[in-house]
C-alpha cells in the first residue's frame, strides 16, 4: 500500500505554488507558476532516483528502471496545470499519485519488470490555450506540433514562445516515447461516487466533447442615441444563442450537457451597443451522434437567431474529442485491484476530458477515478478527502505493477 | 462667421492624439493619451492667448477676457476623452468649437462684455470609470469629489490616481467658478437630423438614464462533468436578464431604449461554468416615470429569473440623470441664431447624455447640435461633413456672442 500522508503532504506543498484567491490554485499552463511547479516536481523526481526527460513541448518524463532491458514502459501521471481558479487536485493527484508509487516501490525495494514513468503533460485545462489536452494530443498525434505552438492566449501570447520563456522546452520529438500502457488517476469533478458512496470509479468510457467559438458580429453604437429598431446588438444575440445552447443540450436529457464557459464582449463599455460578442460553447455527450446534432443545431438554430436579427455570425470549431472506450485489459486491471483491496467501485463514463482520452489512441490506456466533495471541480473550493486521495493511489498502484510486472 | 478649414484641421490634429484601430480614436480618460491631448489643446489656447485654470479634478478652463469686469464669462465647451472603440467628433467637436470662437473673435478683433472660457470636462464618456459626465457632476454639486476620486477603472486603477499619475490634477477647487451661462456643441449620435435633412438641433431636452449593474452569481463548476440539473449558470441567468432588458426598453417604445454594453463573466474560461456575471443595464427615457418603470421591472424580474434558477443576484445603481430640460433663454439663443444664420433646423431632444445635463442645474444652458453620418457614434466609423462641423460652430458662435454681448 502507498503512504496516504506523504501523498497528501505533496499535495499540500504543491498547492502552495500558484495560490488561488479562494484557498484554491491558479497555477496556469505556460505560466511563471507552472514553471516553480515543473520544478518542484522535478526534485522530488530527483531525490526519488527517477531520470526527467522533457519533450519538445514541454512534456515531463520522470523514469524508473524495470528488469527486462526490451520491455516498454508503464506510463502513469496526468498534469499540474489549473484553471485560473482551480483546485487543487484537478490533475496534481495523478501525477503526484504516479511518483507516489514510485516512492512506494523505492520503499519496498521492488523491481518491477516494465519500467515506470511519472508524466506530467502540458497544457490539460484549455483554458489559456484552447483546445484542452493539447499536448498529450499531438504527442498521440492529433494534433501537428506547429499548429500546438501556434496557438494563442487571450492576450496574443504564442504557445511556443511561452513554453519557452518559461524555459521548459526539452529536446526529445514529441511522442517518440511508446508505452507499454498508460494509467490516469483523476477525481471524478463530478457528484456520482460521491452519492453512491464508491471509493473507485473503474472509468470505462470518456464522454465526447466539442467546443465551437461564435462570433456575432453587430455594430457597436451609442446605447442612448440609437433608436431601437436602428440596433444591431451583438450582446443579444449571443444572450438568445446561450439560451439556444441550453435548449438543445436538455433537449438530449440525461445524455448530453452544453454551456459556454469563455464569453467576451466588445468593446465593452457601458454606452456602447455591443459590436461583436465571442464566445465558446461546450457540448458533450458519450454518444457521438448526439454530438453531431447538437453541433448542427448550434450552427442552424443560431444562424437563424442572427439573420432574424440582422447579426452577423460565424462558427469555428476550437476543440474536440470523440467518445472514448478505454482498453479492456487496462480497465480490468483497474476493477480487480479496487475489487482485490476490498474498496467499493463502480463503472463509470469519465464527464471531463482527460489526456488519457488521447493517450488512448496510442498504448492501452486506463483511469482510475476517485469522488470529490459534491461533484465539484473548477472551482477555488474544489475538495477530497485524505482517504479518497489514498484509496485511488493504492489502486493505481496495483494496476500498475500489475501491468508492470514484478 | 467662424473659419470652417481651420476648425476640421484642428480636429484632424487631435485626432493623431489616441488613434484607435479602425480610423476612430481610443484617448479614454487620465490616460497618457488624454493627457497628450489635453497638452495639445492648452498649447492651442497660449497661442489664443487665454489664460487657462484647472480645477481639483482636471477640468479645464481657458479664459478670453471681457470688457465688464463684473460680468460673470459665458462658457464653452464638452469634453476630450473618447470611448476606447469612439470617434474623433463626440465631444471633441464641442471643445474644438468652442476654441475655434474664440479664434474668430481675436481674428475680428472682437471684443466681448462678458469674458468667454473654454472647458474640457474630465471624463465624460464614463467607460474607463463610471459613472459618465463624471466631473462635471461634482462641478454641479450632483456628486461628492472625494466619491467621484473613489472610482476605479476594470483593472482597479483610482480615478484620484490616475489623475495625479497624468500630471493633471489643478489648484482650483471643483465648482468654484460661476457662469453666466453655458453652451455645448455636439454631434447628435443619432439618425434624426441627418435622415430630415437638417443642419441644426436646437436641444431643448436630454433625455434621462439609469445605469444598474447587475451582479449574478452561480457557481463555478466543470462544464463537462456537472450534471444539467446540478448547474448554477451565471452566464445563463445573464442571457434570461438580457432579454428581459430588450422586452423592457420595447414595452415602452417609442420613449424607452435600454441594452448592456459592458458584460463580464467569471472566471471566463472555456470548461468552467461561469459562477459570476457582471454587466450594466443602460435604459433612457425622456420620460422619468417610464424610467422608473424599467428600473423596478428591472429588478423585479431579474430577481425572479434569478431565484427561478437557484442563482443570486445583486443590483447597484452605478449612475443616472432625470430628464432635463434646458433653459429657455438659452435655448432661444440658439434657435434665433439658426434662423439668422440660414441654417435648416428643429428641437430636438438629446438621446444621449452630455456634461450640459449636469450644468444646467447651476447655469442656464443649451445645446447645439449638428447631424452625423448614419447616426452612428461610439464607433470608430463616427463621421461628420465638415459642413455640419462649420454649421453648429457658426450657430454655437453667434448664440454666445449674443449672450456675452458686444
Ligand atoms: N479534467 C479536466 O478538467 N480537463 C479539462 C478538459 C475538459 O474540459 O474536460
Ligand atoms: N455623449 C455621450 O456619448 N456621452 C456619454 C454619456 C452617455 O452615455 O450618454
Amino acid at each position: 500500500k502507498i503512504d496516504g500522508d506523504r501523498l497528501w503532504q505533496s499535495l499540500m506543498e504543491m498547492a502552495k505554488i500558484g495560490p488561488g484567491v479562494a484557498g484554491g490554485n491558479n497555477r496556469q499552463t505556460l505560466t511563471d507558476e507552472d514553471a516553480e511547479g515543473r520544478a518542484l516536481f522535478k526534485s522530488w523526481c530527483d531525490e526519488a532516483g527517477l531520470t526527467t526527460g522533457v519533450d519538445q513541448l514541454g512534456n515531463m518524463f520522470a523514469r524508473r528502471e524495470g528488469t527486462d532491458p526490451d520491455a516498454l514502459p508503464v506510463y502513469v501521471g496526468s498534469h499540474l496545470d489549473t484553471q485560473p481558479t482551480g483546485g487543487k487536485y484537478d490533475g496534481v493527484l495523478g501525477v503526484l499519485g504516479g511518483l507516489e508509487i514510485i516512492r512506494t516501490l523505492n520503499d519496498l525495494n521492488i523491481k518491477t519488470k516494465h519500467p515506470i514513468v511519472v508524466t506530467n503533460w502540458t497544457n490539460e485545462e484549455g483554458t489559456r490555450f484552447a483546445p484542452a489536452m493539447l499536448a498529450s494530443g499531438v504527442f498521440a498525434g492529433v494534433h501537428a506540433q506547429d499548429w500546438a505552438e501556434d496557438r494563442t492566449d487571450a492576450k496574443g501570447a504564442r504557445f511556443g514562445d511561452e513554453l519557452d520563456r518559461i524555459g521548459w522546452r526539452g529536446d526529445e520529438e514529441v511522442g517518440e516515447r511508446k508505452m507499454h500502457a498508460f494509467f490516469e488517476l483523476h477525481i471524478e469533478q463530478g457528484p456520482i461516487l460521491e452519492a453512491e458512496k464508491k471509493d473507485i470509479g473503474v472509468v470505462t468510457h470518456g464522454q465526447g466533447l466539442s467546443w465551437t467559438q461564435v462570433t456575432v458580429t453587430g455594430k457597436e453604437s451609442h446605447t442612448g442615441s440609437t433608436p431601437m429598431p436602428m440596433r444591431k446588438n451583438a450582446g443579444l444575440g449571443m444572450a438568445r444563442i446561450l439560451e439556444l445552447v441550453d435548449d438543445i443540450a436538455w433537449s438530449h436529457k440525461p445524455h448530453a450537457v452544453g454551456a459556454a464557459g469563455h464569453i467576451d464582449v466588445f468593446p465593452n463599455s457601458r454606452n456602447v451597443i455591443p459590436g461583436k460578442a465571442v464566445f465558446t460553447v461546450d457540448f458533450r455527450s458519450p454518444d457521438l451522434s448526439v454530438i453531431r446534432d447538437m453541433e448542427q443545431r448550434l450552427r442552424e438554430e443560431g444562424q437563424a437567431i442572427a439573420d432574424d436579427m440582422g447579426l452577423g455570425i460565424h462558427f469555428e470549431k476550437v476543440g474536440g474529442f470523440d467518445p472514448v472506450k478505454f482498453d479492456d485489459t487496462c480497465v480490468q486491471a483497474v476493477r480487480s485491484a479496487a475489487e482485490r483491496l476490498g474498496y467499493t467501485h463502480r463503472d463509470i463514463i469519465s464527464g471531463a476530458g482527460h489526456d488519457a482520452c488521447w493517450i488512448n489512441q496510442v498504448a492501452p490506456t486506463a483511469m482510475v477515478m476517485c469522488p470529490c466533495v459534491d461533484g465539484l471541480s473548477h472551482n477555488e473550493a474544489e475538495e477530497i478527502h485524505p482517504e479518497w486521495a489514498e484509496a485511488g493511489a493504492n489502486v493505481l498502484f496495483h494496476a500498475v505493477v500489475e501491468t508492470a510486472g514484478i
